[in-house]
């Protein structure tokens, strides 16, 4: 069941004659995205575990969103588990990111689903309504791994650990001390030796729990070890998968700025003393900068959409995948997350000059769009991605798959 | 037959791994712009009348397009001209401009075609492969009737006549001398005492004809006279019709100089001296500043399909089109033109940059793109489109239809 | 004593060839400044009171800076004042800010220095080295004074009322409860019945003190009440004192944005994994993107000199300044004053994606060079100054003097 | 003699309330202006050679304003002609190229001026009244020389002679065609053997004369080539002395288009229909982007105003100068030439925004600014120079001296 536009793009088509067919998980998205609404400036402020949030989405169907029904989950395409990080992302970034990453682990398994380990694994995730979390940065060599009798021995740590402090289950990667060679196992998140250390400190994406994870004498069995998989275009999917949860994060926070300044925009700015108006939304300024912002916003979210539906497209071929494709794939995610990069800087800054000075206070937390963007937008630079569509256009060549591209 | 998007977009979906089902019309236009292409700088350097062209296009089924089957046309969708005005953009702004004003009498006869005067003026275009001009410009008050027996005499002038000058038949307004109402006939070009000055001489669009047509006790019969129709929404959406005609002839030149300057760059460009490569296309500055421009075409292009696709839902409608409706794709289409001049604008200038210093003399004619979509965005100011959007979304309000919006 | 430009500018005249003369006052505020830089990100955390750092600026003769030496100031000129703002806020946003607005009373004594009032305020000001705060906001209508015997009483409260919780001395305004006047003093700010709420929580500018002031019976005595003087265009230009003071705070911050970004990324950030460079500084793209950086904060502190001089020229003529220079000056400023916050709020964003990930983190405090811009920029609009300098250009027309204008 | 900021520059100092003193130089070349700005738009259309202007230029003593007093000349700094270039530039970019160029040979034989040749050749240039073009484009190896008894022969052609088509004299560069020595001589234009093609049709620039020229047997004698000089820093600012008369095109024909709008705004242009207002400038878009327009033109006029007075204080450092004060010029130079051409091609394409659509046609040349500065900005890379900006912000090292840095 694909997502159809909301009301939000109410001048777009196909939304724009047709009555949109509610999507169920969109609907309950849009439910707790009001709850989570309430206190997110507020959690923004104190970061840490969001602990009652994701207990919320454990309790409903969406953490198990893109579990095949085969394996208990709900079997929806990739597309609207991004629709939901927007819709997340529109009130807090952290959550639209973490639930967004919470899928990687789980679309790993699944495009291998046809081992029995990764099936064994989705059954249980499915079943004990698991939370994913990460512990793969793959820039810093700090976490090394020892074969002893029946599995791996783990010592070293890992930054940037996105959910590692909410999570049940964490993805866990690692070098082998001898050969170097990467490994990446499922495992528990409370395994004896594990410690979360929840120091994240990140200017923006605050709940994120992006910090580190230490890791002593951590045990981890061959049989949760992944199997290693012939590296078929389907299987390097991850980093647009990445890309594609970023740029909806972009996406989401864009319009999320833009909807809360137009509602402080109606009810609370003044017109300015030399506008000659009564209301500041009379102000030819106030409608022309609005305009452009709503006109940028809508283009970020076209290529958003298009980029959403080469993802399901290419996960809908599978191991039938050529090279071809995931390449055409990782272009049209390129340009959504450059541009929706670009566009989110823009928006979350400008708001503040449509709503006036007394809207850049703490307590409203308006700032907190252009924190999480800012920060979230250096994840991997734009520079490169752009480079590389560049490089296709004159050449015809596709990125070489391989981290963040 | 709605056109699906061509090799020109290969990274987006759904031309991503479905075979284009070729649509003839668009094949036949691409075969066209193929000849229209072979001379086309040179007659922007002419000006003057593409008489060649049209004849191309009227021997051709696309000059009956866009009229029903039911009076002799193809009965195709509003979308796949505009798709088919990109085409011709691409290499010659002029005929995009011309292809695209020819329809739109015929669309204003089309959305009251139950009238019988109307069904003839089609019938009889159809099947004499009419191809239409227009002498309606709105803002000046240059031109009067005067009612006489059976019919009204013309005398005046009116400026911005596009497609006069290869014009089989014309729309023509005039003020009536008593009333100051404004009136629509359509009559033979040909017809005696006109005079089409053929002084267009515009930095850009130099083919389209847009000078001057002089009125000399001109007769017309008062069958030729429209019948006052009421101004229900969907008679209200010709402004839409001419801000989508010209926002596709942004989208199509902004797509023709990024495809022609890539060409230039990959077979004649040469590196600078200081770039330590050897193809100019491995310098990381032109990779990324083409992946720039690609990337924002692509955003044009997607709220151009949108607003396309807006147009042929509002016209599908037809007289239940209701006020809402209209604003809402009103607003689409302000959106796109918006975003598609300012888009067209940074292609066409930049491209000298990356295709280098001797890209920038007469003979090779890339300069037409830029003076073609800066005179041709000055046909009424984005500033007030954008105002219009900005304001609509603070208070929901869609523009009072009228000129231009 | 005139400033001239120091090392920062190190490729611009006259800097270029002449060894800087050093001013002693510039080289107190540099020192100063390398202090107040040890904790600035933590005290941008806490907000609240720069106590220490004021202690220390009033031990300085930088307090006296701009008090004529006749009254036992240091009688240097005003662009003085603004070029140690700029220092100032290369590290703190908030001491430039109390720094600036500390010199507003004081100015505003010194052009109307010949009255005996103005004369003894300045000269106690300077023996008692105050630190100067105000109560003035003009926008809010919520402190009224009531005529009393040998006096005025004050109620209500101000917002905005920027260093008050570090002054010595206040600068009141009120309106009066009969007349609706405006009128204003100079009084202690330990005068019984002020309460100083320091509820001050903006999103940048922590410590600046701008929140509300609350008076209870305040009792004003006449001859602390500022005498009516002619309007004359000299005693115009305390908008032109603000908008300096804000200008240069913007000119500093990103002038201090881009030299701790500079620092980080040549001793800490790492090049990107698909560079193939060994240092980060070796990338096209870091090399591009700083020397674009570097340009626009020239430009902004080219325009910034200029309107610096122009202040000073204009003080220099005291009351023979014209109504027209009065209006050139207002000009230079608000050009400046544009360009700066554009430029400010554009190197503050941008020094994140050249420095990396690593660096948007709390601890580093970056983050809050952008924080302090997005909020110091709202305190008028950009559009409107742009607006008068665009009706000048046109018309020749100074904007009307009037608040912030 | 420096020259004072004009008119043009009414609200900044020192022109605020300092009384210009004319430069009887600069008043020349005004009064030189308003002559060439007459045909200025024809000129445009019909490329060729500017005969008459140049004589105009011959019969003043702006053709031998920096030849030392010493051999007969006017002996003015630099940035006289600096000034002059961009007063050119405001009506027309070509004569301002070939004025600027022109000096290119004659400052080249000032530096050296102490050797016996170089004097000679600068005694006969003032007394001839000699006005100088180059054959030296050192992209190209197409020219190449022959040692024979007495001299060289040349054979062989240079593209983008600029100058060469209304020379008195030329400066010829050839390649040795044994050691590939590069060499270089003064040579009159109409030496036997020399014919100039005068093909030049650039999209702009277009009475620069910038096509080629062929020479046959052509006889250089050994006393008219230029003795090797040590490579001295002061020898190596050939590259800084173009860039300089580029980006003064570029901040002239801003100048000059930004003039020549708001002539047309004021007198022509007419509200837009749903404006509200009886005057185009009185509509608050309008006010605004000429505040913008305004703005950006002021920061490319201030960066070049630094720009000039670093090279005269290069030049008055003469041989003593040291690689770190000319690799700061360089610096001072890339940086304004960058802003220059950024500011240029934005203010000559919008200008016709605020002027309307009536304002693009051919016989108003309204274009020819845009062309100007599109073609010339592609002399060499705006990417290059900005690179070389960062490099040294971040690693204190200056561009290599060389062609074009």
């Amino acid at each position: 069941m694909t997502v159809k536009p909301t009301s939000f793009e109410p001048a777009l088509p196909p939304a724009l004659f047709e009555q949109d067919q509610t999507n169920p998980y969109l609907a309950k998205a849009i439910e707790l995205r009001e709850i989570f609404a309430l206190d997110a400036a507020e959690r923004d402020q104190q970061g840490g575990r969001p602990s009652d949030e994701i207990r919320r989405l454990k309790e409903s169907d969406l953490v198990n969103l893109l579990i095949p029904t085969e394996f208990g989950g709900e079997g929806q395409p990739y597309s609207t588990a991004l629709r939901i990080v927007r819709e997340f992302a529109k009130v807090d970034g952290s959550l639209a990111h973490l639930f967004g990453y919470h899928f990687s682990p789980i679309q790993n398994a699944v495009t291998s689903g046809s081992d029995e380990r990764s099936a064994a694994i989705l059954r249980r995730s499915a079943e004990g309504r698991w939370f994913w979390g990460n512990t793969t940065n793959s820039f810093s060599k700090s976490l090394f791994g020892r074969k002893v009798e029946g599995g791996v021995l783990l010592n070293g740590d890992r930054p940037f650990a996105s959910g590692s402090h909410v999570a049940d289950y964490l993805m866990v990667a690692w070098e082998d001390e001898k050969t170097n060679a990467r490994n990446v196992a499922y495992i528990p998140a409370n395994r004896a030796g594990i410690t979360i250390a929840d120091d994240w400190d990140g200017i923006g994406q605050r709940q994120t729990g992006s910090g580190r994870v230490f890791y002593k004498d951590v045990t981890v069995r061959d049989d949760e070890i992944l199997l290693e998989r012939p590296k078929d275009p389907s299987a390097l999917l991850i980093p647009q998968q990445q890309q594609s949860v970023l740029l909806n994060v972009f996406v989401g926070s864009a319009q999320g700025a833009l909807i809360a300044a137009r509602e402080y925009t109606v009810t609370t700015s003044r017109p300015w003393i030399y506008s000659g108006v009564e209301r500041h939304s009379d102000d030819p300024w106030i409608k022309r900068q609005y305009g452009e912002l709503w006109t940028k916003v809508q283009a970020a979210t076209a290529l958003a959409d298009r980029a959403a539906s080469a993802m399901d497209s290419a996960y809908a071929k599978g191991a039938a995948l050529t090279a071809q494709e995931r390449g055409a794939t990782a272009i049209a995610v390129a340009c959504a997350n450059v541009l929706a990069g670009k566009v989110a800087l823009e928006v979350t800054s400008e708001i503040f000059e449509v709503m006036g000075a007394r809207s850049a206070v703490r307590p409203l937390g308006f700032d907190r769009f252009w924190r999480n963007v800012r920060i979230h937008t250096l994840h991997n630079p734009a520079e490169y991605k752009t480079r590389n569509v560049g490089a296709w256009f004159l050449t015809g060549d596709y990125p070489e798959p391989g981290i963040f591209q």
